[in-house]
Formats: structure tokens, C-alpha cells, sequence
């Protein structure tokens, strides 16, 4: 029988990113949307930490299965860490990518480029159903540019520059993005301790 | 009035390393000493975070009052990251430094000290009455030596040496600890996060 492993989200993209790192694993992934009618978890959380412990948590009560949840966000240092957990909705309760773009680089207009450092970071927390939690986490850093630069990626994606690469995340292909980006880190992380520490367990 | 914030311990020591992280600051301290029939958290978890969340959480709910919390331990490369959680009972249930000390050694006794890098982690978990969490985590690098050296300190002190101050834990007084310790790091930034974040909501 091929064991079962949640991930919390309903995105697709997520869930894509995820099978390829699992694979080869004798493990079934489930996403939320193979429970249509299960309440999300809230979000309200403080830190990105939260909010993967309570869609992790939440996620392994209500089905039952090993459960993996992730959160993350853009901080930037001249900002004292904004946008952070407030990345998606930084301009508006409704997502729009173009419009927190636009909100991030008016804050940032007199910061000179030297100022302007800034981390995606990610973290991944695996629950199991009696509420035991490991967390994984990834940081990958750049500098915020005020020109939009490539068409792939989403959110800040346009504006972050990774100096070592010379391009920003919008201009990787995925594979590259994923080989850097702090979400990869952290699945792949998360994904060691799924196979060393639980995959008896699934 | 003075704001209180609960440190999730019956730790006398630890509560007076915090007392001097924290002076200066509007805050009362309280720990689990101020309500002896409190029952505490298992720290069943199988990661430092795990525990740490599990304490903070457990004391802010019991007591009304946002909660420090930490858990710690020594992790063995060798050793795939052992004693980890189980540090303080790593020879038994009955918590016994010398006999935790020996099995160790004893583990390691084919390794060759090159191979024998090991870091003391430690986790610190915030806790808000409804629910929200804060994390910081401390880490030190050291080597595993055969041989006990100093007699300061508790736990794994005198076999973990720090190649860059030429001494082992033990050797260290207090202050030099806490400077570089996993758990002094740990705790000024928890103490950061207290100061710029919550302090207003204590």
C-alpha cells in the first residue's frame, strides 16, 4: 500500500513543484483540493513560522495524514523586514502582484541600490496527526532593482536580483529558480526529513 | 503599570540569564515558579522547535501572558544529528550529565576527532494568548574531545570544545558563555523580538 502525505495548499504550482521532489518516493501526495469543502487555516499569523505550523497542524487534525504547509514572503532590510508575512496582500487585502511591486519600489525611491538587500525566505513545517511538528527553512538573497527585468516567476519575482547570477528570479527558467530559491531549499529540506524520519510512518 | 511576560521554565539559572537580557526593560518576569500546580508540556516533540512551540503555547494559554520558551541540545555530525532531543536523557530517563557524557564517548570512540563537529542548538518560541508564535534560534560549533576539561557549565560543557577559543564549554565563565553560547544567541534575539514587537501588547 503506497503511504499518503497532505500538502495544505490548493495551488497547483505548489503541488507540481512538490511531486517532482517526491518523486520516486513511494509516497501518494493529497492536496486541499482533493477535500474541496475543508476550512482553510487563517494566515493571521506573525511570522512565516505560524503560518506553516497552522496549515501543517490543521491540515494533519482534519484528514488525518502527515501534512506538509509552507509560507513565505520578501523581506527587505531598509525596510526593517517588510513586506514579510504581509508579502501577498502588501497593497490591498486582494492579491496583485503589480500593485505590491509598485508599493514596494515607491517605499524604497530614495534608498540607494547599496541599501536596497533583500530575502525571500521560506518555511516548510511537516505536522503529523498527533501534532508533532519539524520545520524546514530557506533563504535565498538578492537586491531590490527598480526596472522590471524577465516574464517567468511570479510576485516580486520582476524586481529581485540575485547579484551572483546577474538576473532577477523572473528571468530563471524553473528548474534554475528552483535550484536557488528559498522554497526549493526548504521542500528539499522538508523532503530529507520525510524520507529519513517519517516515511515509515506515512 | 510594569507588563509581565511568563519564561515557560522552573530553571533558576535560566530565568536569571533572561533577567539580565531583559533588564532595563518595563517587564515583570514570571515563571512556572509563581504557579506551582501548573501541569507542564511533555517536550515529547521530536524537534527543539516542536518543544519549544509546545511550552510557549501550553504557558500563554494556561496563564493569560505572552511566554518565552525554550528547548536545547547538543547534535553529534557522527552521529546523524544524535543526541539531539534527547540530550538531557540521552542515558536513561533520570537525567545524569556523567553517564550522558560517557555513552557519547563511547559512541564516538572509533571517530577521529576531525570527524567529530557537533553543534549545540537552541530554540526559543514567543507565545501570544491567541495563538501566535515567534521563534529564534542560537547555534555553536564545536568538536566532541575524550577528554573532560573545565568545570563550569552543565550537560556536554566539558567535552564540547570551541576550536577558536582553544577551550571546551566548561572552560568558559558565564559571560564569555552566554557571548557566544547557542542559547545566549537565541535569547537576544527572542529578546529582540520581545522589544520591537510585543513589548506594547505584554
Amino acid at each position: 500500500m503506497t503511504a499518503k502525505l497532505l500538502m495544505a495548499t490548493r495551488n497547483k504550482g505548489k503541488e507540481l513543484e512538490l511531486r517532482s521532489l517526491l518523486a520516486g518516493l513511494p509516497l501518494e501526495i493529497m492536496t486541499l483540493n482533493d477535500w474541496p469543502d475543508l476550512p482553510e487555516a487563517m494566515e493571521d499569523q506573525p511570522t512565516f513560522l505560524g503560518n506553516a505550523t497552522q496549515k501543517a497542524l490543521l491540515g494533519a487534525q482534519q484528514t488525518g495524514l502527515i501534512t506538509l504547509a509552507d509560507d513565505s514572503g520578501l523581506e527587505v532590510a531598509a525596510l526593517g523586514g517588510l513586506p514579510g508575512v504581509r508579502s501577498a496582500r502588501f497593497a490591498g487585502e486582494e492579491r496583485n502582484d503589480r500593485r505590491n511591486n509598485m508599493k514596494l519600489l515607491s517605499l524604497l525611491k530614495d534608498i540607494p541600490l547599496s541599501q536596497r538587500t533583500a530575502q525571500f525566505v521560506c518555511v516548510a513545517v511537516i505536522a503529523t496527526p498527533d501534532g508533532k511538528i519539524y520545520s524546514a527553512e530557506g533563504r535565498c538573497t538578492g537586491i531590490i532593482v527598480s526596472e522590471f527585468q524577465g516574464k517567468g516567476g511570479f510576485g516580486y519575482d520582476p524586481i529581485f536580483y540575485v547579484p551572483g547570477l546577474h538576473k532577477t528570479f523572473a528571468q530563471l527558467d524553473l528548474e534554475e529558480k528552483n535550484r536557488i530559491s528559498h522554497r526549493g531549499q526548504a521542500l528539499r529540506e522538508a523532503v530529507t526529513i520525510i524520507r529519513t524520519r517519517l516515511s515509515h510512518g506515512c
